[in-house]
């Protein structure tokens, strides 16, 4: 934490080197934090009142003028400049400016390691709120693009080789599985960010009488940090949420890769429409999917975030380091980062992309994605699976070999492979009945998608009832 | 998933490269998973057997045979070597030598995309659970470090500057908080690990009629994939570990930062015992604190893997892709390292190192570390907190010039300061005054300290007593 | 560096508890250095001898006594157990059983840190020379491949979009150019690797008279370090490499998302041939490119390995410290990385791959990869490039619109667009001509292929020609 | 790269959707490559005249006009909004307004592809240079530091235990050693930064007779990339830079950390000049130095960026992607955190830090840093160095227990410990006389030292003499 000469202690007799200041100054971005810092300061005053550490009049002053503060911020007259070193400092000030004397009270029973601990998760859980609330957004829209495709076929990949083809509302549906983990994820890390370092002191606590509990419900904090040297130092809750959005970045980098690909000219799946693509400064024929490959650009950008604050915690000892002024710049670009994708991808799923059903339709038609069928078929006549799997084999072989599909083989050819092959194996083969078939749990048998949306709908609707205790905060 | 020629279709005509082999095989590792390989496997025929896809007489011989493979590995008799090439595999075919054809029905309506990724989260929820009782044991030590110390004193610093004197049970419980909420973070982690992909198939599911309810059930799962994309190419739940396991470094190392300062010879403050500490080569009085250096160093590592690990899924389109087969070591290596720290420094803590009370005694002694009570009693006595900061600072500044504690004025000296200082100044600014006062709830003062022990106490006794469902796995 | 209890000073009374010498010990991956210990010990005893510090006889003891340890351990009667807890202190063990009293003395003028220093840098700067090769053999084939076709034409594609066709040598030639500055990278590693700590002592140098620049000459090193302190702490030589190796593995797994591409059906560009291509366990049809995508999954690894020595290394205080023994792991495991897949890679391209030259040849048919050539064409009769652009992105919508590509419009069409066209606008857009085109330096016009081969030839063959002086070690 | 809808090719119907513009938008960041792009896009029209592709007095109209973009830019009267969306498309686009129709032949036989590679290998260049710089005034300051200091003694660590004692001036050289090698291995990386991707095109060249050599001839490129694919591609340069980068922090970050030690009360090596400090916000006794502790926090920030960009590169095919967009933010913010704490430090070490020589001088008195010389003592004359070191664990141990220190011992103690003493063992133990005695290159021993700062200086003053032949630009 940082002041100028004249701020600390009259221990200090000469100015700060211009250089060092600069370069010490953090109010270039934790001016992001200033109404989480009037609102803590707000909360703070009312509790120095209720333990009578100050009067009512003079909480009432400060709390009134942190009000003026905020206000003067929001319409632009107070814009702290390099000089005002730290957002805390610049607002005790321009407060000490209005109300006088009293404002210099303000800072009775607090540190600046508390405050900003406290600020920091207050603006960390707003935005965990809101980033839960895009996941929903999200989780929507998928849902919204599978319902009508429950029937729609797709070729079904591993290793990026065609494998078995697939209900195009199954393969959406599992990002709605990916992003309903990063929602339930948060809500884990929300339990943790959400506790009250306020009163924790420099490190020690204080040896005024405050009432910690009483500041954290007053700021809707679960409960206040049960030891000061842990509440000061402590940034785990900013590394998880960093690893939480870094998942969130890895689902959002996976879908992407797939709708670079599908709408390359050899997949061809799916048209981005012209709101949502770009061109070429050379070459007119262009349109380029920039959304999802910024996205998948912008993946390593919070796992960077999220190892410089890995690292920045190796080994410091306890309690509060300046180090910890570095937490803020990653931590707000990753919020920045993972709500502008979210965003982004939720705008092209619901208005920037196109399934082209017929292509879709032919793709499945065209390779031996329905090999593990007749192996199932064997196997399911008694033939041990290795067995089936290992005939089955020999027929692709002789098929490719002859440029035949296997459902061009007569049913000659199929019982001279094996004799239990009968007429149903036709049936059987068809890209259709291939993804009926596969009626497991979870699998993509339409029967289980239906049932799969329907789940998601309520699971959605349970999620988007859901809100943390705080959220009008 | 690699097999070697013979085992794959018979669409192939040559064999591997001998290179290429040996690049793909991962016997080498996965060969730790073979006894979650087992049970998984054990589960999935009793479940073919439930079902009616294979007779009951198949399904004993599979258990059975499973079963004797499992007692020929532990006896060293079963030892499958880099031609096995996956340990799926080395089993299957063990298996079929033991039982004969009816081994070939084992694979029926399962894949190695889900067979893997069931068998590593049967191994990383143990592991989880191993972990969560390290972290007790930990917790436990530090308790038992901190009870006798709470009325010890030590420096408490911010910057490595001596900032406010401590209670050592304190500074101790610190950690205590952070073990707590590693406990508590892989217990969320674990929820998410706790899921079952088995049935999910290659991708798509399965044409067999399986329950997957049920063997998720028998396997201690709380409940299957509700998508089969999703469930066989899903890495959170190893990312999410990874993530945890950072932070228990980050805490690890801080500790170690701590204790490699405090027996050095400029603090002085502990003494490492021979069991625990070691020499130089050529310097025949060092006694270096080779632990906590180690676990230090180890930080980085485990930072890597989770790395590794998140830029291995970076991208990734679905389903399955081989790339996924290189999760594993950096998750063991992850695993090993974090218990080996965490035993290390419980042995640390519990048997190698001694606090010097009389040299912590001395040292809160000699500073300025009580300058804010200072400002404190004047703050109390209504002068404005700035003020009576900046009046403080003063008189470090006159004090440090003339070579005095505070402790060293005379009353007309405070007076001069300001007038209402009075003798109760000195009581005031002793340390353990200074500790004792402190007393804001997570504060440093005695009386908070004790209870903040007492409610450890309570909350390890009720960790303890938890137990996950499938403990006895 | 650890020694059990007898190893080191007296002033130990108590053998180390035996969890934390497990934990402490680092024989179980620094045997891997053997060789480079006996060849550094060696040199140090020849010194030894040059220096008048020890007899001539004992020198020769010394120097024969170690290389029987070395012969021991090449015929596998010398093998140490994770009692010896170190290579370098097994090793001088076992000389003192040889040779008795004089192997006491190799250790003279040395410390534990400057030898492990010697050993890694003698490893690393062998690897380094292996991958070099490595990466001359890989461009070799790279020529090898591209030579043939340099009339093979192939699409051309920016946001995996089709942009303008390739000749596909020049499409291979780009991954010759990266292999190139890999190579030229490692040589500058090299440079800084190849410097002798030996002589640094434990961190302050030696008070005996010894003569650092025979012992840096005798094992080929170009001089010693400069600053005994650095030379015992400097790990930069390491994490260069990583850095080094990291973008090796980005240009390899640029190349394997291509082959990925390239291989799947919906490209269909190359076939993989049996030998390096593998199968499924349940989807007979299946081959999959298990090569690329391993290959791709493993460039996570070196980064995270990268990250892990970066963060081992930040904020350690001078000189020596314990931390610094988990760098070893990092660093082989990813040397052994690196090779496996520069190794796996030439074989692929080598004898694994097939470029299906019909499908290429239809490819760059069917699309509008020729648009920028008509802009050119506009440009170079004079009219300004953003308008030919503008007037070319109509055309090609209009083409869109009805279905056609640009070889189909008359050449009415063509002058109603522009009255600059004339009959010669169907040569220019042909994709051989687009190609053969593009004669700019560096461009894919076939001339300018042919000449970018024959240069790349000349620069492999200088390269091959470089041998680092110590090539034979 | 974006352009809005009216910019790109008319095949796009409607504009883009308005948060999509935002989200591709990189006026926000690159528009300080503004002066890089002007001065790369005079080389080209330059270039453009030479190949008369356009005629001489069109290129004087845009060298012109390019020239006055940058005067308005420098006077604040060209500031392009967030519709401007990049600033290649702003500059040319504010050039058309100046110039009219000719501006519209500007982007005539290039990309933005290639355009965007060359501002920022231009912008690197640069960094670089004055990065260069600023390490050798950061050496020339510890030089001037170390000069007088060559006999001031400071205890010397391994493992943070006090070990051999040392010349301050040797402990600092350790410093300009690091700072050396990053000054070389950036001179490396330049090499690599150095070349020209301007006429690469798209991906493939143009069909434009253009002259590359002679576009990096004028903007001082060491030559074109031979290949355009790569040209366009190529991010290794970057990367590079930020490896380089992470170096020069881990550097930062561990004298960072000395430092940081050193003024803590319990070393009490340094005291901090309060221009270079800063005090609390309620603890008016503490001196903070917050200088340091930034830089270490900064460093987790640089590696981070350097995962960033490696993961960014990761699995991209050929050629551009968008995803490289991402790469700006990361390398700037690396140039200039780099930057910022190289001056920082250059501050602090220049006139922020004063040694304590007496409390130095005490220092190394009260301690065994002095055992190595006894057991080096007794080696030479004959006693086998482990021997030697075994006899002096004891005595060590024996004097810890009698709360003595070696120079205590009487002669006749040292005798019954080993009849080779004589009475010059008191000399040899005196901390002037254990330096001094460390005469090996590279050692401690003040003559070392004092030829090793006269070293230091003749390559210091080689280097400043070299100046990269563009470093005017």
């Amino acid at each position: 934490m940082t002041e100028k000469k004249n701020t600390w202690s009259q221990r200090f007799e000469s100015a700060l080197h211009p250089a060092i200041a600069r370069f010490n100054a953090s109010i270039g971005f934790d001016i992001q934090l200033i109404e989480y810092d009037i609102t803590g300061s707000q909360a703070h005053a009312k509790m120095l009142v209720k333990t009578g550490i100050i009067s009512p009049e003079e909480g009432e002053k400060l709390i009134a003028g942190l009000e003026q503060v905020r206000r003067e911020y929001r319409e632009g007259k107070f814009t702290p400049g390099v000089d005002a070193e730290d957002v805390h400092f610049a607002v005790e000030k321009r407060l000490t400016e209005i109300t006088g004397d009293v404002g210099k009270k303000l800072h009775t029973a607090r540190s600046r390691n508390d405050q900003v601990g406290t600020d920091t998760r207050l603006y960390l859980r707003d935005q965990i709120t809101q980033i839960r609330h895009q996941l929903l957004e999200f989780q929507s829209v998928l849902l919204k693009l599978a319902e009508p495709n429950v029937e729609t076929l797709i070729p079904g990949y591993t290793h990026l080789q065609r494998a078995q083809p697939l209900s195009l509302a199954h393969h959406l549906l599992a990002y709605f599985e990916m992003a309903a983990r990063d929602w339930e994820r948060l809500g884990d890390v929300y339990k943790r960010v959400n506790i009250s370092p306020l009163g924790s002191g420099a490190l020690a606590g204080t040896t005024f009488p405050i009432d910690r509990h009483y500041t954290a419900e007053q700021l809707g904090f679960s409960a206040p940090y049960a030891n000061s040297l842990d509440g000061v130092s402590d940034r785990d809750f900013a590394i998880e949420f960093l690893a939480a959005a870094s998942l969130i970045m890895v689902h959002l980098s996976r879908l992407s890769e797939e709708i670079i690909l599908w709408s390359s000219q050899e997949f061809g799946f799916v048209t981005l429409k012209d709101s949502c693509a770009t061109g070429s400064s050379i070459m007119p024929q262009k349109k380029n999917p920039d959304v999802p490959e910024l996205v998948r650009g912008k993946t390593g950008r919070v796992f960077g975030h999220l190892q410089a604050l890995l690292v920045l915690m190796k080994g410091l000892p306890l309690a509060y380091n300046k180090d910890l002024q570095d937490d803020k710049e990653a931590l707000f670009d990753s919020v920045n980062t993972v709500k502008g994708c979210l965003e982004a991808m939720t705008i092209l799923l619901q208005e920037g992309i196109e399934f082209k059903t017929e292509r879709l339709a032919a793709a499945v038609e065209e390779d031996f994605s329905n090999a593990t069928d007749v192996a199932d078929y064997l196997a399911s006549k008694g033939v041990p699976f290795r067995e089936a799997y290992n005939l089955v084999g020999k027929v692709v072989k002789t098929s490719l070999a002859a440029g035949k599909l296997l459902k061009d083989l007569t049913i000659t050819e199929w019982q001279s492979i094996h004799p239990a092959f009968e007429e149903d194996i036709y049936h059987a083969i068809t890209p259709r009945q291939v993804v009926a078939a596969r009626n497991s749990y979870g699998g993509t048998g339409f029967e289980q998608v239906r049932q799969a949306l329907i789940a998601a709908c309520d699971r959605l609707k349970l999620a988007q009832s859901y809100e943390p205790n705080n959220s009008d905060f």
